[in-house]
């Protein structure tokens, strides 16, 4: 019987999975350095959740199944539409703002390519209830201090405002499902596409102009001054980008000084209503984006009280891959102990089990081995020591330890073993 | 619109998701010293995985789906078999033994009750490829030794081991699938149903008694020779007893001496071989199994070679249900910081991020509150400090630290603030 793995799914091993529990835990100690806690959500939800605003792509996309008792249930393709749930069951009248961050899978049915799977991992956040720009300010600034934290290089953190292209559309008349459609082809930065579905909209040449200039607006924060005069005429355009000068004042007090400014951040899904933004990693190319977020209101469009939201989420696969960290050879424990005679196993599953009682991480050779090939199987799981019990040695109180470095070999007493290698463990 | 939570799942918010990280890096720390390490698989697999081997009741109880590409796959209800077929597509050639463990969630669709939920978390480990009754022994005693460290009061271990039973049955020709069948109706514990299936099977008098007998039998390592006299004239099962009575010594070689010999675990999953091994907590009535395992061949199974593995899981929700852990209040930063004027904010981020910096968990007022709900919002956060930014004071190049305790205030240098909330807050 052949039993494979699914297409576009993983299996991590050991090395992958410390460096990524390494990453996590970066990332858990800079978000709860921010004051975020974690909040956990299931697997699967009600298909209803992710079909309201999570966008066309995500939508036709999504694994989903009816239950036994003839519920449509989905696996979750995105984790803001959950949080956002569990915000309006449980949490809605918990004193704002509300910091949580979260950890966990999410899945989408493609065709399986390099760097794209069909599990993959999410690590975000969502503050509910925060005053933009000031909230919004301190979410940008997470993202980026999480990946400095990280020592990743060459990141380019890109900010902007959905108000002031939704602005320009909503001057023109254009109904909210048609500037769905628009922001989602701008997302994608299929420019032809967006021309020909320009062609077939109402809209004046002075405003489409206007909009084909400013999606490939970027720069530093004197852009914001540099459109200022393009916007006459579209007041809530103008607003919009009232607010984002705000924000970008904010961000020079949190400290956050290389960002660029980009007028073209359209965000694939349709709840996104503010300030957007995006963190690029060029070397990473069709895969560069590795964190996208902004501000929401989506508890409104579940039917809940309107709350301002902010959140973020790195895509952790993509992350993964940006940091290249080294799988290494994997220490799988610091002593491993070999009864050099049968007779002295009990002895030796004692010392064993001593060491362990330490804190020290110690294995013992279960396998019966030859003790040539205990050493090498030593050697192979990377142990720094190895502590033999023979016979004699041990009629004598002692055992044997050897230094796997150098193959150095002396005896030390038996009642002394365990503090000894707490010494050199712990050194 | 309402969109609810899917049912038989849960949602978990800041202390519980706490509390069960503490458990959870208890055991990783524990499994770690053992020389186990992380590893990950999908939560999606192959239907067939789970149809060979993984008894009848798992089987009824699976979600599956047909993906759009007409493969039929199942949500995971346990993990044994995808680290089994881990072990088979990435591992066959890595040096014996292999030691991992794994936490993870698991799905099975039943009707909801108390304390059973559709998803539900696994913690985990597999020793691959050890020698039995060592392996065997230091796996039960993981278990043990973990539940200690968590402070567990009052869990009982009972080992057994199926060769016992088997030989019965085998000695009565009995086939493979009828023995699981019966195994199964004996894990259930319901002696009636054994009863009635045990009518419709060729079985002599004297084995039924004996198979009935033996079930209802527990107690301490004397147990053993107190059945080696009924089993003469079954070989089989004699040998099982030899074996067992060797895990039996090696036990107490590893220090493990409060256990229960009990021969009426039967493991409801078909794959396994010898040694089990189950560990309850009565205080949980019908819930009160909170750990199983043993030692299994189903890599065989699967079609690969044969190799004798030993593991077990903790059901973690059972697990944190018996530990009862007080949910108490959450402390969701140390140090809370108010602008008290509009203009100082900027100052008032620049001292929250300094703060961070340092590795303290900090926060500021993001909702623009008057002092007093400010304060409010710092208590409800359970901060211990606050640092308030005033006009007058950041013009004489000071701040106010306030002691939530006793809200005592005192004016501290706006260049000293940071060292002394690492002073007061790493003491």
């Amino acid at each position: 019987m052949d039993i494979s793995r699914p297409r576009g799914t993983r299996d991590f091993l050991f090395a992958e999975m410390r460096n990524r529990k390494e990453v996590e835990n970066v990332l858990r100690r800079t978000f709860e350095t921010y004051g975020y806690h974690e909040i956990k959500t299931p697997i699967f939800e009600d298909l209803k959740l992710f079909t309201v605003k999570s966008g066309e792509e995500v939508v036709n996309q999504i694994y989903h199944f009816t239950d036994k008792g003839g519920r449509e249930l989905a696996l979750r393709p995105e984790l803001t539409a959950p949080v956002a749930r569990l915000y309006m069951n449980e949490m809605q009248r918990e004193p704002k703002p509300i910091k949580m961050y979260y950890f966990g899978s999410c899945f989408r049915y493609e065709r399986p390519q390099a760097g794209r799977f069909r599990q993959f991992w999410q690590f975000g956040c969502e503050l509910i209830g925060g005053r933009s720009p000031l909230a919004e300010a301190e979410v940008i600034t997470l993202a980026a201090e999480s990946l400095r934290r990280l020592g990743l290089e060459g990141f380019e953190v890109h900010v902007g405002h959905l108000g002031i292209l939704r602005g320009i559309l909503g001057r023109e008349n254009i109904g909210d499902e048609l500037q769905d459609r628009i922001m989602g082809i701008i997302d994608k930065g299929d420019v032809d596409e967006l021309e020909s579905c320009l062609d077939g909209v109402e809209i004046s040449p002075e405003s489409r102009d206007l909009l084909m200039n400013l999606i490939g607006t970027h720069g530093g924060p004197e852009v914001l001054n540099d459109v200022r005069g393009l916007l006459e005429g579209y007041p809530e355009s103008l607003s919009a980008l009232d607010e984002f000068a705000e924000l970008v004042d904010t961000l020079e007090h949190f400290g956050l000084e290389d960002y660029h400014v980009n007028l073209g951040i359209a965000r694939g899904l349709d709840y996104y209503t503010g300030a957007v933004f995006e963190i690029y990693v060029p070397r990473l190319g069709a895969q560069r984006q590795i964190c996208g977020g902004g501000t929401y209101n989506l508890v409104e469009t579940f039917g809940g009280e309107r709350v301002e939201s902010t959140g973020f989420a790195f895509g952790f696969d993509r992350l993964m891959n940006a940091l290249e960290m080294d799988e290494g050879d994997m220490r799988m424990v610091d002593v491993f102990v070999i009864p050099i005679h049968e007779s002295t196993l009990p002895e030796a599953i004692r010392i064993t089990q001593e060491i362990r009682s330490v804190g020290i991480a110690a294995d013992m050779d279960l396998a019966g081995r030859k003790l040539r090939k205990a050493l090498s199987h030593a050697d192979h799981i990377g142990a720094r020591f190895v502590v033999l019990t023979g016979e004699r040695d041990l009629h004598e109180g002692k055992v044997t330890l050897r230094d796997m470095e150098d193959a150095s070999q002396e005896a030390v007493d038996r009642t002394e073993i365990v503090d000894r290698l707490k010494k050199i463990c712990c050194e």
